[in-house]
């Protein structure tokens, strides 16, 4: 058996979620039920990062092992073409490769990359409407970045884990790097918190981002970051920022 | 009566143009019902640039008469926010101002600049769909650029225009600029074609991208663009690049 990866954009809106579940969308549904039309044999994949409900990604990558017998010839361009064919339009498979033996597009990833955007414009956002946080408020994005300052490096992030998810598991992650940059996208002015790390706990950079911008908007200092780190606590973090401003930007190997 | 002008961007897909047609549902339309309301009474606009059915708007101008008794003490904020909640989602009302006695949206703009994305990426774009003509073909740009810098200066645009509409019309225009760059949304390589001229053709922007892209392929070389302008002919002219990668970005008073 050979091992393949797939690199993968969708949009969030669409699905509940990477993860297979009976009888729903989910993007991990989409693609095995394509692999499974192509090589007549249920395939299992593995992803680089599973992905809530609503959260949209550019570079996910996903793994499978097919026989080189059973591409019967076809080119990875042309497989590619067949799952994007078989899958949903909100998914876009960008790249199949062939793998080194033993990759996992979970496991052999060294670093992930998400990138959470926010409006603060008084009226709704309209082109970045499914891409963004509206939060109709200035923000001061200094303050939110001497807060995330304090988010790098090896920490206990159970504060910023879903609650019942970080229950008796290792809630230590290494964060390499969180940017709080103004972006302009089609002309719409938007604030982009890109957070770069090994690995990431469940709703993690989500919850990151809530607690920033309770930062931005004065409600809280930068120090008080600290503080929710050291209390690991859930309770003690700000709120959870919403699933369709999150997009899974990249996955270095 | 004072004169106040309204910054609106729209997302084409949701209108059947601009212009207020009758039992349609249009951005003339949508505003005009909307000012209606609110001052009890018809409120004829004009605006900047009429733009065709699919066709987004980032910074389109709207201008229209209004006595400083019918604001009733309303701010401008205040009306800006009334007509948002009153207009169609897809329509954002960005800024009202007051401008001097005898401003037109229309006759007062010395410059407009349209902006035309396009993906040459194999598979269909996914975050950008709605707002690029996608091309799954290499373009060269430096050719397209050689191309676009003919119809730069003061010519004769008839072979740019909707040839009904031209009809015994002049149709010289003054183009400013024609830039051809790539662009990265969201992650999506886009090549942009940037257009600034003092006024357009009906169809003007799209029958240059379409002729342009003839380039970009291969099928015609860049002094071919020379022959177009010179035949004063529709028929001459590349396709016209459809409506919905096109967005009318800025006017200049």
């Amino acid at each position: 058996m050979e091992t393949y990866s797939a690199t993968v954009a969708y949009k969030g809106v669409a699905f509940c979620g990477f993860a297979r579940q009976p009888g729903l969308c989910t993007v991990q549904g989409e693609l095995e039920h394509a692999l499974e039309l192509l090589f007549r044999r249920p395939v299992d994949t593995v992803c680089a990062g599973r992905t809530d409900a609503g959260v949209h990604a550019r570079g996910q990558v996903v793994s499978f092992e097919v026989g080189e017998d059973e591409l019967r010839e076809r080119s990875l361009d042309s497989l590619c073409k067949s799952l994007n064919a078989l899958t949903h339009d909100d998914i876009s498979v960008l790249e199949l490769a062939l793998r080194p033996a033993g990759f996992s597009a979970r496991f052999s990833a060294t670093m992930r990359e998400y990138r959470y955007f926010i409006s603060t414009q008084g009226t709704p956002p309209l082109f970045m409407r499914d891409f963004c946080w509206h939060v109709p408020r200035p923000l001061d994005a200094a303050a939110m970045q001497e807060a995330a300052n304090l988010l790098v490096g090896e920490h206990d992030f159970k504060s910023f884990c879903l609650a019942v998810s970080a229950e008796g598991k290792r809630t230590f992650r290494y964060v390499d790097q969180v940017i709080v940059e103004p972006v302009e996208v089609l002309g719409e002015q938007l604030l982009c918190v890109r957070v770069v790390g090994n690995a990431f706990l469940h709703s993690m950079v989500r919850t990151m981002v809530g607690t920033l911008v309770a930062v931005g908007r004065g409600l809280r200092d930068a120090a008080w970051v600290g503080e929710v780190l050291a209390a690991c606590d859930r309770q003690a973090a700000g709120e959870t920022a919403p699933a369709y401003g999150l997009v899974f930007w990249e996955v270095t190997y």
